[in-house]
């Protein structure tokens, strides 16, 4: 699975490796034959050498007791990135990383499922980074992005896709959707637009006036 | 698994078991033992009845075509409670039959993991229901519920327990939290208070001014 190397575009998604639940072998695949970089977070360095996947960055406060450096001789020429700021998650500052290190775009698997306030946390975080990084979050389950203000893209009949407002977002219109939406708003925690779907093989638009509105599309 | 019959004393939370990921069977079998009343989401009956478990009540707008009347057969008396609103998901229209019930509390299992945009909308949405049901949602990993603006409780050293605002909550302080917070605010997306830890055995105190505020305390 180290056949990232291969490819070496800065253009193509970094990706980075949380730690929550594992995905499948298949997506982790597809994802690494792209990726320029991939860093992991913290302690989930275990599980990934134990796939045999090559890790360029390590990267975590490293605050439950592990020795990062026993990691530098295994993965030599692997970077350690000491994180230590409790302000932000370790995911914040993997992204932190790659914006000072002028990437463009990040891929993040692993960063769903087990405890439900990392899953939270992680897919709405990327809201702040709106305009420094294009970040994708993907799992067994889903894909998620921020949406801007306006947005097409081409989807086959019956896709499911989820409108996650991130607080408060004004003016939503759709076309092409089930649920449709006309200058509408949707506000977290009282009315989101989980679970619409596409109505016919073709271009679906959401645009949007204000606010940060996550897009979730969904395969089960 | 069908102690849960023994008692049937209403003040004590009904149970409803979402169509999520499944918990521990320790988990389940201490909610089912005290619920006076268990209600089962949709497709979710399917694993519950093979899980042995009797069930009170079976509720779903039942879109993907499966047929309710079967179960009606097998687990008499059940009651089959057709919901087709397409407003609210399947967990909201539960909080509203045991509201319109008279129930005053509910705990909530398998309504996190697998699909993030369920575990988003299904945490989020209890800020809704504040004045009407007191809602606990558990998993294997965590406990979640709202906070009111003063809450105090008595936690272990190092308990970790997660700030989530939905939305943007104003005014928050605390005390016997690592991470203490004096009057400040917190904001879904940009600013939240995951991963805070206690400091002490003793009381904690969370108190917050405007907005909503949901706990959690995780144990992993």
């Amino acid at each position: 699975m180290s056949s990232h190397h291969i490819v070496r575009d800065d253009q193509e998604p970094a990706l980075i490796i949380a730690n929550g639940e594992m995905c499948s072998p298949e997506l982790l695949g597809q994802l690494l034959e792209w990726s320029p970089l991939v860093i992991v977070l913290d302690s989930a360095i275990e599980r990934v050498l134990a796939l045999g996947i090559k890790v360029d960055v390590l990267l975590g406060d490293f605050d439950r007791g592990f020795d990062p450096e026993y990691y530098k001789a295994k993965q030599y020429p692997i970077e350690i990135v000491y994180a230590p700021n409790q302000e932000k998650t370790d995911l914040e500052k993997a992204f932190d990383y790659l914006i000072e290190k002028g990437h463009k775009a990040a891929n993040v698997i692993w960063a769903t499922g087990r405890r439900a306030d990392h899953t939270i946390t992680n897919l709405t975080n990327i809201v702040a980074y709106r305009d420094q990084l294009k970040i994708v979050i993907l799992d067994d389950h889903s894909k998620v992005f921020l949406l801007p203000n306006v947005f097409e893209k081409w989807y086959t009949a019956n896709t499911i896709l989820s409108l996650i407002p991130i607080g408060k977002v004004c003016g939503i219109s759709t076309q092409n959707l089930f649920y449709a939406l006309t200058n509408e708003d949707l506000t977290i925690g009282y009315r989101t637009g989980s679970s619409n779907h596409v109505i016919n093989d073709g271009l679906v638009s959401i645009t949007h006036k204000e606010g940060d509105l996550l897009l979730m599309e969904c395969w089960d």
